[in-house]
């Protein structure tokens, strides 16, 4: 009897722990597994040895798992070598592989981490050995997934700090402009998210940009100018990875040639960016916020639907990896009003290296049609409350298996 | 018989609506008080007479304002005219004050409202209306008082979110740096409370550094240096008006001479400037965080205590109104395990114009008897989850009175 490995890899969110308590439990059920080995900070880690073994994971770790944030496994940002470079981490795997009897690998992650599913897949292809890769990001920019375990957390985080910051900054009888900056580098899935004031029948925010939509700076400056004229307090959500025309990052260091305390080229935020425009073009209060990590970290703020799906996506994988490999784990949505999904899957070749974006159609939020179909598909995945775990003093409990490492 | 009037006014927090809620409900159980009113965006409002009428203010009201961030009747920073100056101001406010019939006069605020409070009882010192202060600042600086209410909620909030981004931090097998910049600009109370999951007893923030304590760039180095040769991943607290030991600003233009895209001086926040220390001085991994206005609006996360209190001291406010003027009511700690307190009053003139600053012996995180009482003196003021309102959507509810201006 084989035994199965998991490992998180890539940057975190609230949800990444449910999938691997998902991975652990059901491996646990499965009759055909023998033991469940987690390996700490994901490949890298793997293939230093650094391997735990989850016989001590009994049902208590498995909740307490599903209410923490971030990796208890830590994590990881390592390619494998590409075929032709060196095979040295491919031979040092098949040690280990046959060290530790593995016959599932599951390795949870985005874009990156399925680039790894998919090299040691076809390393190897012949060895008997089960690759599956389990999906979790909260930009939701992976193919065929109707989108991925971790989008929906952050949503609600970023809806509901968006609703705050609306009420917070509407206070005062004077002209004002505030900035919130939402990451996404690529794809605006979460600043749309934080638009879902606007698109559950709010005015606010005032704009939304995202970076599937060109940005200019002279229709910027004159349509928060014209807004100016009837409202107060305009607030505006923009992804960190808004383009101007030529493709070029909106304020970034090449174009504006500003430089820092110590003569370094000035990377500045796009938000600190349009705050200083603001300053410059209109003059009036403004203020520009980044959320930052809080974005991918407020496991206070989990959604219900996340974690359970993040956890069923885990769970599911392992049947999966009885007759596949060289597949990423998917959620197939079967319908709205309820909302309802099933777990399917996918190879790996169709996902790594692609990026889902926003549709074009789904930029205009004037539209109103455009704002009832983004609201059916968003909406859904960021509710309920999960159940969490506070000790004495009313503290969040987080679970890490790398600690005192 | 007389009626009253109730104001906002300086920055929000979670809680000042809950005092609000406190002053309508106590006016309106009061037999020896006529109507009452509120006036919009503070005394500025006041002064070109937008007043609403609270006739409409019902249980379902008081309720929905309790769980309602920022200030349902917005708020101004207007300076009264001092002694000596132009009496317009005061000139418009006695004909309004015989208009509506006024005999006390409520306004809720930090320690430039209480500046309000202070002239106008001054002015209309024989004129039989009353003037009383209700404490609010999320910076727990006003003296006199324990504590004020919006510091409690503000705790929670920075302590929690601490504790996530030191989760989601700590995952990488690399070492970084990550300095999380608090509000406070004389004050370290915030900072404090964001370090609440080392005061509890854990080892982070590594650092934390107050505006109490001047600033000493190359022994922050040398520390950090230091704690990087056995710590993956440093986290920091640190207060946006930390000074050096000339007593100027750390980080602050005048110093840097650096300008921005504009040419204008950059206006750094410490947080940023900390960060660019590291990446010149050490060359690790580094990102800074600055907690911005989620840490006044972050209703989701606020206190029962402090929701508790703040109503509190907003209804015994009118029950002081009866026999003072000139006043502030103030919450006095009565006892710890467990925590009580009442509410009294002091004069404005010992309260304006004064900060409250952390003691320079609750300054050191690494002696375990000033972590107790540290301890007790904050964690009781973050404790308990308040009842708020969600729409179908799950979207939170929040009141304002100034909507559609």
């Amino acid at each position: 009897m084989k035994n199965a490995i998991v490992g998180q890899s890539g940057g975190p969110s609230t949800v990444i722990n449910s999938s691997l308590a998902g991975v652990i439990a059901a491996c646990k059920q499965n009759k055909d597994i023998g033991k469940i080995y987690g390996m700490k900070h994901g490949i890298e880690g793997f293939l230093k040895e650094e391997i735990i073994d989850f016989d001590f994971a009994d049902d208590e770790t498995i909740k307490k798992l599903k209410a923490s944030p971030a990796m208890a496994l830590g994590s990881c940002r390592y390619k494998l070598p590409e075929k032709g470079e060196s095979i040295k981490d491919y031979e040092k795997a098949k040690e280990l592989f046959k060290k530790y009897n593995i016959g599932y690998f599951f390795y949870i992650g985005g874009n990156d981490s399925m680039d790894t599913i998919l090299k040691l897949h076809e390393f190897f292809e012949d060895s008997g050995i089960h690759f599956v890769g389990v999906p979790k990001t909260i930009d939701n920019d992976l193919c065929i997934t109707d989108h991925t375990p971790g989008f929906g957390s952050a949503a609600k985080y970023l809806a509901t700090t968006m609703s705050e910051l609306i009420t917070d900054t509407s206070i005062y009888d004077v002209k004002s402009v505030t900035i919130v900056e939402i990451m996404g580098r690529n794809s605006g899935w979460l600043t749309l998210a934080a638009s879902m004031p606007k698109i559950l029948g709010g005015d606010k925010p005032d704009f939304t940009y995202l970076p599937e939509v060109p940005f200019n700076e002279e229709k910027f400056i004159s349509d928060v100018k014209q807004k100016l004229q009837t409202e107060n307090s305009i607030i505006i959500a923009v992804s960190e990875g808004i383009k101007d025309e030529s493709g070029e990052y909106v304020g970034s260091s090449t174009k504006s040639g500003a430089t820092d305390i110590f003569g370094h080229k000035y990377l500045s935020g796009v938000g600190k960016y349009m705050e200083h425009l603001v300053r410059e073009k209109i003059g009036c209060k403004v203020r520009s916020i980044e959320i930052n990590l809080m974005q991918r970290a407020a496991m206070h703020l989990s959604s219900l639907c996340d974690i359970t799906e993040a956890y069923d996506v885990g769970f599911k994988a392992v049947e999966i990896a009885k007759t596949e490999s060289g597949v990423m784990a998917v959620i197939l949505r079967t319908g709205n009003n309820p909302y309802t999904y099933k777990i399917g899957f996918e190879k790996i070749e169709k996902i790594a290296d692609k990026e889902k974006l926003v549709p074009k159609e789904w930029c205009n939020l004037n539209d109103l049609k455009v704002k009832e179909e983004i609201k059916e598909y968003i909406l859904p995945l960021m509710k309920g409350n999960p159940e969490l775990y506070y000790n004495e003093n009313e503290m969040p409990c987080h679970i890490s298996f790398i600690k005192n490492k």
